[in-house]
């Protein structure tokens, strides 16, 4: 697994602006978790946004332009046709990775049970979905506060969604 | 992979007793995702909670409740010494599972980021961690809400923590 | 992975009734599909629709319907709580369950660039879904015809779903 | 794992057409899914459609023309050889790829026990095997509608094929 | 992964017997490896081919007799619905097992191209098949004669079959 | 895993001399199934050999001349010292390649068991070993003939083989 | 994976008569190794030499020698037919075993060339093959001293071996 | 998984020269096995030894005799900090390679009981270790005898080693 | 991979004793670490010191006593013939198993380098090898200590140890 | 899995510096294993940290000073963002490696079971940790001295951490 190769180039080009991810959602108007996960090659969006995107961080390579915008060997060529999921391995050995994995592992069936208790039988979208991550302070030591926000769908043995 | 033994004792109890999760949870006191977990074998709990709650469902198996407070087949007979992450395989092939994993993959990548930059070189930690799921009215379709929250925990190369 | 304990149960009694699923389905007015999905423990159901698959089967195990409506060990309590996909390992090797895998790694792709041709960037639901297996005959030998019908749901970058 | 590299040529000069691969099936008098496995190097033709292909999205490497038709590294040099499959891990984390995958793991044994009651002992073909993928209007939202059509073969104790 | 339970019991008829595969397969009619496969069942048959081989090994055991006419708790309750393949690891660690595995891995490649270069593009059925197993004298070490004998399948573009 | 280097280069030279492995091993007078497999990378050969098959394709690149004797850097250097088995992952997803292992899968007990049956306690070999592949003519569809011969090895106690 | 269960009886049996593999093997007139293989389940003998090892260790259970033998659920009921290869997963996690992998990581290069170096194209046989371990003094530490002496089989293209 | 790039500069140094590894290693005065091991990477020398096996095989290239000597890419940069182990998958798939697993897969537990029976609760040394391989004459065909010579270590629960 | 089914009785009588391993520890004379590897199944012991044990928590189970001297079907019946490593999957999910898996993964290759570099070639002997856990108070949060004490075993091109 | 670039680069020029990890820890004034770690792309530090290493071991590349201060391909682009344990396959077949884990396997549920009992149900931090590797003189052999010393993190129930 790897990153398509316009990942790095953005990356350095964002690194190079000094600007965060933070700032730069908000001057291209977009979630900045979903911001994050476009340079990343987890997401996709239109040429506007990609020309946008690509100003704001000083980046003049085309081709990493068009892979935001999901044309190139990084998406085969089809519109949002990008391969989601290709960066680390599975379960992830980095430490802040494994994690999130570890709270799925651990909380995962509580939560499923509680989809079931308060929807019924089905799921959590993880397309029709979006997620944050605010640091917050506590005397304690400040925390990560990440949400996952995905619309419920429901298993039906009819057509009536 | 399994559920220990005693999770099915509990959750059968559970249901013949007709109580939620949630309405379980202000009964005992406790938070409603780490109750669940419990019910799961992934979380344990001191005697008098766990006394607390087998009484709140009806429940009068004393090896369940042993289990519960970290003793008997369950635990390996010391205390809190429950293993954690027994009962999916992994990657799940259950689709309400299998969401929360795909939400890390595709996801992962930029709340790593976002975490360095927003606090420097560390991890949110699933120790010191705190999870909620809410159904979310939407006219679009109701939503599941989950939060994690953990603390954040840096990298030192010092003894400065 | 094995089927729940109930499947068992729920199979020998239909095989004992002397009727095939699209007979079990007409008369209690399921889809097909969702039927027999519902046998190997990948479906659940309401109390009154399986107290009617049970009496039309002749199956008076409780506990079989129960599970069906989903209380009970194979689904560890919770309303619509099945564990749906642990009947058999993966990749199969019984060679009438790798057929269907096959045809997704074969045409896996051709399947995603199209979705993303014609509908742009997003999924095929497995959840709001049905599907449909039909004979067709054949002078070169009858066919098999599996209809895969799931609605589209798009990744988007904003709140517009 | 990895696409033959004239697969991104193919890509890249389809792209650069503007042609949809519904079109091109049209264009060049082939199926359409037929044609996209073709793209991702999971299909092969003869020289003559080979070069249709090539004319009609203007592509004039000679090296992609012949991979096509079956020649060159990325099938080992023998009429036909390619090697299918080969374009992304199993199971796919990308998630348009996964929910095809899941929807086997959670319908695989109805489908099975129905080609069982339906056909008796034996499979559904995958090589003598056609698919079709449409898009079809639904107000609650649009529809991903896949045919998987192939051939059964039944298992035999005689010769009596 | 283990053998379905009445594999035990037929194969321990079968011992008590006295009887040979050879001599069986003479003495019902049916070919030697697929009654060897039945005995471990990877193979399913009629309720008068099943009686009559039970009768030949002495078998009086009705849920075995049952099973290999596909009926059961090992197979799931429908005609044909036998599960293949489940009975070792993959790749198997006996040595027996392993060497049909090796010729595959060392010739696979080489029966592929052969096929392509003999018959074009497709495979050799796996279903519309039959094998035979000889014992061959030779002076340097007498020989296992394997013949694995299915029918070409073509891949197409077309419905031409 | 890959092919060795030369393996293209070899196979590049055969289809540009247009002879099939049919017309080939005739020419060098060596079995068909062993010369595919040595353009795999499966088999070495002597000098005299390699160079026969060499001039039989038009090929002049000395390495693969080498390297079909064993020599290079596909082989590590030392005499018949190839590494067998590198071109495919296991098992295979490619159809024509995976039928071959589910043929063993499905009949490999059989073939084990009637080994032991007609031999007593043992292997065969997969060195002592030979193999042909036949097209053979027939009204329902041509058909791939497949032989494994193979010399029987006993397990014994004694020194007396 | 497990090691068949007349194993534990065997070895009951032999802890409780007190006598090692080594007094048993002279007793028995056979090798060491070879004794100690059969009592782990990888090995199988005649009746004769089962009831003499059975008596030599005072066991009286007829199941076991039966299975020594060959006969019974841990070899599946033909002769010689026991499955080598059960008893412990592989990588082995058991330091004593694991060493032994290690080994052949480490040298398993080096003896393959120089098998090559010495013999030709070929292997070491596993099954025309015999092993010792013996206990040699060392004043820096007493060594263990395992033996591999197995015949060369060699590749070749022509049916002279 | 690859041998480290010097590797094969050694290995054709040494096939240019003639030499086998036998000659070579009573030219240099070293372990014939030792010796192949480390022209795969899985031994380290000192500098004076890596100069006159460079000098015995007519290799000049620098990199790779400090490479013997445990410098360069192939080893991290520190003395003896090679890694060990890395050239080929594991379990092996080339057949040579796969038989050493196999005798230690049938024979692994028989040589751990002994080595418990012989010397008590503990390990034979793969550190402390040395091996050799020999051509050993045979009527009925030679043998390939490896002797595995490794030291004991035992398990202590006291600090009495 | 389970526990040794002796490993819930002696935790159980543990558990019903009130004593911690630091107690029980000192009461047999024994490591604090080596001690809870034992109730593991992770170590073995002799007689007189599994009755000391057995006596100290009020365990008169025989065969748990049997099994830490290394007799029962935990042990396969030979001295000291315990299968080490069995009671956990790897890499583990449980999270206070996995810290020590990641310090590995993270650190293990500073541990070489540092090895290599004070040492020179070889490793830290798993086996001639002691463990220590103490709490060590903190003002900022207690810490875990834990120390790995091997002897270092060096590789040799001779028979210098 | 493998190193990022820049590893190479400062190993090969610490090693053309002939500086010890000891002597630049010193230097530097850095703890020696965080040091070795830094080396291998498993930690991270600040610009004049990384300036004043660079230095030390007179190296001038300046991507190579970047990686370590956590930009460039090495850590896609943000601050701290170094994807860490990438170095080595899992479980590793390096020996000095896999001892690290065998220690783990082995005693990991030891250590467990005392930190439960010491602490209650938590873990072992891996992130606020600090870890040390000495060289013990010893007259039976010098021994490799670990030390994992990490803060205890419980789990709860409350938010009172």
């Amino acid at each position: 697994m790897s990153y398509p190769a316009h990942c790095d180039t953005l990356l350095a080009a964002k690194t190079a602006s000094g600007k965060s991810f933070d700032a730069l959602a908000k001057e291209v108007g977009k979630p900045e978790v979903w911001l994050a996960a476009l340079f990343f090659g987890n997401a996709v969006t239109d040429d506007a946004t990609a020309a946008k995107i690509a100003k704001a961080i000083g980046c003049d390579d085309e081709a990493a332009v068009q892979a935001m915008a999901g044309r190139g060997p990084g998406n085969v060529g089809v519109a949002g046709g990008i391969t989601r999921g290709r960066g680390w391995e599975w379960p992830p050995r980095d430490p802040t990775l494994y994690r999130f994995a570890e709270a799925v592992m651990v909380y995962g069936e509580a939560w499923k049970a509680l989809i079931h208790e308060k929807f019924g039988d089905g799921i959590m979208s993880a397309i029709t979905f979006r997620s944050e991550l605010k640091r917050v302070p506590d005397p304690n030591g400040d925390r990560v506060l990440i949400t996952l926000d995905g619309k419920f769908l429901k298993y039906s043995d009819t057509d009536d969604w």
